[in-house]
C-alpha cells in the first residue's frame, strides 16, 4: 500500500476527509485505501467511512478494521496510551472490473 | 450471544466499562463479550477494548470488528445518520481450554 493511500483523520469536518478519501480511491488503480485515526477522532473516522460508503462509492467490500494501542509522551513526563484504528475500504473483487 | 453478553459504551469514564466487561467475560463461559457504542462514544469503546485486551484478559483472539450506520429521529424532525462499531472479545480458541 502506497503513502497517498493512507489518510490520516483528525478534528476537521467529516466532508474534507471524504474528499480525500474519494480522491485517493478513484486515482490509486482499484488498490484500496486506509483511514488512520487515534483518540477522539476515531470516531470521526468511522463517520468517514460510512459516508464514504453509504454515499459515494458503490462496489466496496466489508471493510477491514483493526485497532491498537500506542504510546505518546504524556504533558507531564511519562507516556500514556492512546488506541487507534485502522479501516481499510477496497473495491469488492466479485463486483469491480480488474484494471491492467 | 445472550443478551447479557452485550455491553453498551457510552459516556461514563472508560474504567467502569472495562469492569463491565471483565465481569461478563468471566461469567459466561467462554462465549466472549460485544462492546457496543455509536457515535463520540465509539473513541471509548475502542479504549475498552485496548485496555482489558492489553492489561486484563489473557488468550484473546484478535477482536472481530464492525461498523454500520443507524438512523435516528432528528432534533428538528427527520432523521440523522450516526455511525455505529461493534467490537467482539473472545477467548483464542487455540490457547484457551473448553468448558463443558
Amino acid at each position: 500500500m502506497s503513502e497517498e493511500s493512507i489518510i490520516y483523520i483528525g478534528n476537521k469536518p467529516a466532508m474534507n476527509y471524504v474528499l480525500a478519501v474519494l480522491t485517493a480511491y478513484n486515482t490509486n488503480g482499484g488498490e484500496g485505501v486506509v483511514l488512520k485515526a487515534r483518540g477522539q477522532a476515531i470516531s470521526s473516522a468511522v463517520d468517514v467511512a460510512e459516508i464514504c460508503r453509504n454515499k459515494f462509492l458503490s462496489g466496496v467490500s466489508k471493510p477491514i478494521i483493526e485497532i491498537g494501542t500506542e504510546e505518546l509522551p504524556g504533558d507531564t513526563g511519562g507516556t500514556r496510551n492512546v488506541s487507534v484504528i485502522s479501516i481499510t475500504l477496497q473495491p469488492d473483487k466479485k463486483t469491480s472490473k480488474k484494471k491492467t
